[in-house]
């Protein structure tokens, strides 16, 4: 090691120190994120209508865009403890390997058994399910990490787990299928014939492989048509954001520990769980002035909604059952090129963090997939960890930066989110070794497409 | 929570107190573990013999059994750092499941890429080997664990690695090659063309998948039979033990640290590498009359070497290339039923271990896999970790004794190791989920065919 080493390679925070509080960046914004909106009448989602899809406690979260701070319950805080805090990294090897004076820190979200920041947002969904005496919930889940994360939630709390799994994930990831199966969740390839929606789709296309418009449907028809079941959502809602936040807070405790002062914080963006969660705490302190630290969102060039998308009411799932929602968008009829590897697909960005990158407090990136997989094979070399390939967009562009510091000099203080591992993700590294990845770049004729689908409505 | 939570649920060392030495259990050892032999000779292998196939400080490492305490080189603990101290856990969410007045930690070592505790000697025999200025090492694996963790220690030294895989893994676990190549490891299927012996078992036998033992015969000759080239083996060795005492040396500080008097030590038995590792440190404290901890090693009922082996010397490998080991053993022509999932495979024990149950140090039991991969699930759904199938041998042996404590109402403190997790051991939760695992113990009759293998040797 060249460096001096004041800074342990991890920080970790006692228990003592660990978060009792959600930080809700709402509470800072000056302009909230705009409301979901019924699909049927285009009119704001009122509680009651939305407490038929959701738990009422949930509920009141995704609504609550006044307080900043809310408590963690103790029983969720004991979960975490099982798995938190987890470890702020400070990237000593890479920083070597790269002959840069910038120091580079990473939040690892991907030490537990879900392998990835998604644990957070489920067991509070699972707590305040069994919490209203219900007896289940239902979810979606493509690549598995969320419906991976739900199951633990569940079978922590005793409580029932249905997961509709996009048929070709389901029958192309049987592992993912039998850790879910292992925490006791019942897995239905979706397309199924267990709902109405499921067996029309499947009338209309017999040979159909699922998509994960259709299964987002099916979850929402099975948990509404049923009484003591809700539906739960791994991303793009409020009230995950708000679970996520604790990514944050923990970082930010973890940083002042030791006097350290971010200069940048980059997080990859897909439906902005882990983003929003990373960043609410040093957003906050931005919009109030105290710091002008810069924060920076990273999204695959191939599904750019950020970058390249509208700012707009759209539909959240492709199937078009769920409340409509403004944030930056392709269009809920996007579908990124199946060349495409790894998580980052959705076509619309989390409402709160859209409103905040409308409101000029985020800088995006936009990289290409093979670039991402060459930083990603990169950093496992010398800091050990498979990355996944959505948080690889993060160090891609964390390796940029601390090359810039090398020209320049700056010893800037860079935190990435590292939001999971890449165990499930081998046949991505696979294509990349071989040399058969390539990259892709969508066409604006290809967005207009997208767009067209985008509904009209007039507030 | 029912009970007073005045231990946290995870014990961490800080960097400060993690171990700068290995220990080395030979030193307290009153018989010592006997001496590799040559196989063609049948004298006890010199410090010169073990040059041409091991790294020149590994064979110190190998011969040394009066030093109690070895240093840690600086550059290894720098490594250690960035994924150790591994924590210890407090099982309280078990405990309360079982409702059992015992105390129950695991000491979790699945923490990192590799998934398991062979990183820890990875890592060393990678230092060593570059220390000697080799160009390279060659090793074998089979499930992929060892191949990983090898593969991961190499990239981080800038030394080549060349892994032989047992060709049936190579072709039904892609993801373990993948994750070798993306650290930059040369992965080959055994049998193959590249050496002698693999070319003249393709010929014998063109149809055949392979063997761990072909493959480790393969490995030796591509490292003999080329300067610069050195063998690397992930378990047995006194060395591999030396380097696994890492485990039980920050087991026994973080016990340690909140005053907590283990009562009894469970890990589980393959050939030795974790159980060693674990044992070592409160060994040499049973040895010196210090503790009377109970110290339990846990094997499959389908391959019981301790339980039902021979002491006596035998050859470590199938291909009969290696040196001959004095251990309890099966006959190093033993094959466990094909229906026996996961690890834990080998025919062998570590020479130490061996010796330390012949002196009645250790009691040992041993369990049949239905009932291990029930205990597996029961642990993962209240402890959020996915066990591998090896770890969840010790666990069903400490849900036993925590069970026991129920009915006499002692408050036992019981450590388990857990040496990794079961993401890549999918197939065999599958099997275990759908009904369709089937349990075996050996026949007498059965044993006797392997032991007739045994080489005559006398001392």
């Amino acid at each position: 090691m060249t460096k001096k080493q004041e800074i342990p390679y991890k920080i970790y925070l006692t228990e003592e120190e660990m978060p009792k509080y959600y930080y809700n960046v709402r509470a800072d914004m000056k302009t909230k994120p705009a409301p979901l909106l019924n699909p049927e009448t285009l009119e704001p989602m009122t509680a009651e209508e939305l407490s038929q899809v959701f738990c009422e406690e949930l509920v009141k979260q995704e609504l609550n865009d006044t307080d900043r701070e809310i408590e963690i319950p103790e029983e969720i805080r004991n979960f975490y403890r099982m798995y938190r805090p987890s470890p702020l990294v400070r990237a000593y090897c890479l920083e070597e390997k790269l002959d840069t004076p910038a120091n580079i820190y990473y939040k690892y979200e991907g030490g537990n058994t879900s392998g990835s920041h998604k644990l957070n947002s489920a067991i509070a969904q699972a707590y305040y399910a069994k919490k209203q005496g219900l007896e289940g919930v239902t979810t979606e889940t493509g690549a598995g990490q969320w419906g991976t994360a739900l199951s633990m939630a569940c079978s922590y709390f005793d409580l029932k787990c249905e997961v509709y799994m996009v048929k070709v994930s389901y029958e192309q990831k049987p592992f993912r299928r039998d850790v879910m199966r292992t925490y006791g969740a019942k897995v239905t390839p979706s397309p199924s014939d267990t709902t109405r929606i499921g067996r029309k789709i499947l009338e209309e296309h017999p040979g159909t492989t699922g998509s994960l418009g259709c299964a987002i449907s099916e979850a929402v028809e099975s948990a509404v048509s049923r009484d003591g079941y809700r539906y739960v959502l791994g991303s793009v809602l409020n009230q995950v954001l708000l679970h996520q936040s604790i990514i944050g807070e923990e970082t930010k405790t973890a940083l002042d520990k030791y006097g350290i002062k971010p200069d940048m914080i980059i997080g990859c963006c897909g439906g902005g769980s882990n983003f929003g969660g990373l960043i609410s705490t040093f957003m906050g302190e931005k919009i109030r002035g105290e710091s002008d630290v810069e924060i920076v969102g990273v999204e695959p060039a191939s599904c750019p909604s950020l970058s390249r998308g509208k700012y707009a009411y759209d539909f959240c799932d492709t199937g078009r059952v769920c409340p409509l929602a403004k944030m930056y968008t392709l269009g809920s009829g996007f579908i990124p090129s199946p060349n495409h590897a790894g998580g980052l697909r959705y076509h619309g960005m989390s409402p709160i963090v859209s409103q905040l990158y409308d409101d000029g407090l985020i800088q995006v990136r936009s990289v290409e997939q093979s670039e991402v997989f060459k930083a990603a094979i990169e950093f496992a070399r010398v800091e050990g960890i498979l990355p996944a390939p959505e948080s690889s967009h993060a160090i891609k562009v964390a390796i940029d930066e601390a090359m810039k510091c090398k020209e320049t000099g700056e010893e800037k203080n860079i935190v990435i989110g590292l939001t999971g591992t890449g165990y499930f993700d081998m046949f991505a590294y696979q294509k990349y070794l071989d040399g058969e990845m390539s990259d892709y770049v969508p066409t604006d004729e290809e967005l207009q497409t997208g767009f067209a689908g985008l509904p009209q409505v007039n507030l």
